[in-house]
């Protein structure tokens, strides 16, 4: 049966008995033939306790000794699920970052893993042992405890995956990747399979099943992934099949997709904020001299539009991350003398809404029937952004839910 | 100043408030140009909250898998405490087991210290950086984490403090040690100076100052050791005159202290438990037919009176430790036949007062002054056991109070 990385974040292990259901879970995957590698993240809430003292020991603290006092929570769960494991007849042992080991660049609160060696767990499993590994944390070259920043568990997973080439199941408080925010459509469906371009994109505009950061190191090293509920009945039925009557969604190469949908899912994201810039000269440079500072700063510009030009000037609208809005008018602000512009606007009250799949780069036609099934509810969209698999429009943050709705019903993605 | 370790329990380090406490202690010494290693405790109450969730997890828990989990409350106040130290603007970082290392032979729960290499610390010490190491825990030499088992962090630090050759200070929620328990003699006084063996004495009769092994070890290596509040003014004087005026009370070699008194101190247990065995037939080895079997179950048996014989029979009483009477009770029976006794006779409602000081090697009397004491107040002794520095009796455990006090007046030990 190979090898299986099996990922549970905080809330699938927040007191004994969920560990015991994890356990479960394990279990049936090591009487199917498994080798099993468990990588847990702590406990729900603990993690948050431990920063908020090392926030209330000094505002601005060493991120290594952060890391120290942070990466204890997953050392607890390690230890606890281990404990469990052996109480059920599964042998099992804990495995820390250092004891891998895991090791990571010196980027304290913020590491990334360099490189794994699995020999010591490859060896246990061998004798039949189950590696319960800490997620989230590794070692650095000098012999530093290190994390790999919030979420980073679902990143330990995949990376050890990659290294004892195993398949890679994440088990969350959700079942699997929907076709887009089941609270906001109800006929939302769980899909079957995904792409790793296309989780990329719906990762990276806000669907928190999996981070940004795994799923790229799953797409590069070709790590097969599936995303699945905890809280499901440890078990039932073990694998997808192709129509999404499994228990999760699998994440993987295109090829490996036999029915592709043009679009696969539709996402949202309220978090924008909009910086207009009002007469603008119209000359060669303007654009360096206005999102240069901005670059510098490390704030990330997303979409840009630019109006028809008019006797010399323009105006240039442009989204930023909303928490990076302030400091991106004091930038601006500060350089209006080698901008020269008239004056600046600001707005919080806009969303992004993302049509994706990597099916359009073969079909034409799927940004017009966007506009035009927008246009039909009398939305406004204010930008556009494309991509070859993601089409996204800016518009009123009001109209957000209207539009998500609308668009899942045009790319007939509504289930039931 | 030469070097010094400086070890805080669990309720010195409670909160981030008592750690800023223990941060101006050390900030202290180390302005009295000291290079200093912080030895920390987990938080009070953390360890238990850690124990409970292994208890959850199994019963019957792997004793190594335990130590991952617990060890994790001195990691968080270590960093912790290296993030408030930097804070303050003093130099430090936190050192776990592994990273001193601080080896340890693999008796997970309760291992011993093989050996600590300074190196990594004293090599920082040189940059002016205070070490601040987390207590109670070390490395096995196949890599695991261990822990040194309940109050293990004195151990640690007295330990490290002969690695580094230094000076020992445990810092602890009382002022010092006192000649007797201060709850029930009001006129008891801080002692200024004590040897290691009258430490080692009072600790393993339940002055729960300090860990029985750490003044072994502290004995073994003379380090010198200083006990003192941590809840004192952190600026304030810093050594102890002679006649116990300072912050603490300092343990020593015998020859170190000027003023010896005969009896340095009164010490008292209530964990005792009382066997009777009635009419054992008087013949040689029947000792060993019952001593024999209790050893092997390790029970260790303190006071041994036997009664004079008569019409070849005699009585044997023991003292056992209060936890251990059934598990005695039931190996004696166990055991009948071989041993040959009438009836088995068993009391918890003893207690064992005991009077300590190295000066009763050279003083005749100490014993007769102790009996007469307690035969005045009609105090009547049911055992009694010595050693070269203490004198213990068994009485009923309804006069304990009594007699402390009169002990402690017979021998001047009456403050104020």
């Amino acid at each position: 049966m190979g090898r299986l990385v099996m990922k549970f974040g905080g809330t699938s292990v927040a007191d004994i008995a969920r560990i015991r259901n994890v356990a479960r879970h394990v279990e049936r995957e090591v009487k199917a033939g498994h080798e099993v590698a468990v990588v847990v993240s702590a406990m729900a809430g603990t993690t948050d306790r431990l920063v908020g003292w090392t926030r209330e020991a000094a505002s601005l603290h060493d991120s290594r000794e952060y890391d120290v006092v942070v990466a204890s929570g997953e050392q607890v769960t390690a230890g606890l699920a281990a404990i469990v494991l052996q109480e059920m007849g599964i042998p099992a042992r804990s495995w820390l970052g250092w004891q891998v080991p895991i090791e990571t660049d010196s980027m304290h609160g913020a590491a990334r893993i360099m490189g794994i060696d699995p020999k010591g767990i490859i060896e246990r499993f061998a004798q039949g042992q189950v590696a319960v590994v800490a997620g989230f944390q590794g070692i650095s070259r000098d012999g530093r405890v290190t994390t790999l920043g919030r979420g980073g568990s679902d990143t330990s997973a995949v990376a050890l995956a990659a290294a004892l080439n195993a398949r890679c199941d994440i088990y969350t408080d959700v079942d699997g990747v929907y076709t887009t925010d089941p609270r906001i459509v109800a006929k939302a469906r769980k899909i079957a399979r995904i792409s790793y371009e296309e989780m990329l994109e719906m990762a990276s505009l806000g669907a928190k099943v999996l981070q940004t950061r795994s799923v790229e190191l799953a797409m590069v090293h070709r790590v097969p992934l599936q995303v699945r509920s905890s809280f499901e009945v440890p078990d039932g039925p073990n694998q997808n099949t192709v129509d999404g009557s499994g228990p999760g969604t699998i994440v993987c190469d295109e090829e490996d997709i036999v029915e592709q949908q043009v679009v696969t899912g539709i996402a949202y994201s309220k978090d924008e904020g909009k910086v207009t810039v009002v007469r603008v000269p119209d000359r060669p440079g303007i654009s360096a001299s206005l999102f240069g500072p901005l670059a510098e700063t490390g704030i990330s510009v997303d979409m840009i539009v630019q109006n028809v030009s008019a006797d010399g000037h323009t105006d240039i609208t442009f989204t930023v991350p909303q928490k990076d809005l302030d400091r991106a008018l004091k930038v601006i602000g500060d350089h209006k003398n080698q901008i020269g512009y008239d004056s600046l606007k600001a707005a919080r009250d806009v969303a992004k809404v993302s049509v994706i799949g990597v099916g359009m780069r073969s079909h034409a036609g799927v940004a017009a029937d966007m506009f035009k099934a927008l246009a039909e509810k009398s939305i406004n969209i204010q930008a556009i952004t494309t991509s070859e698999i993601k089409i996204s429009v800016l518009i009123d943050a009001a109209y957000t839910e209207l539009a998500v709705r609308t668009l899942h019903t045009t790319y007939n993605l509504d289930g039931h």
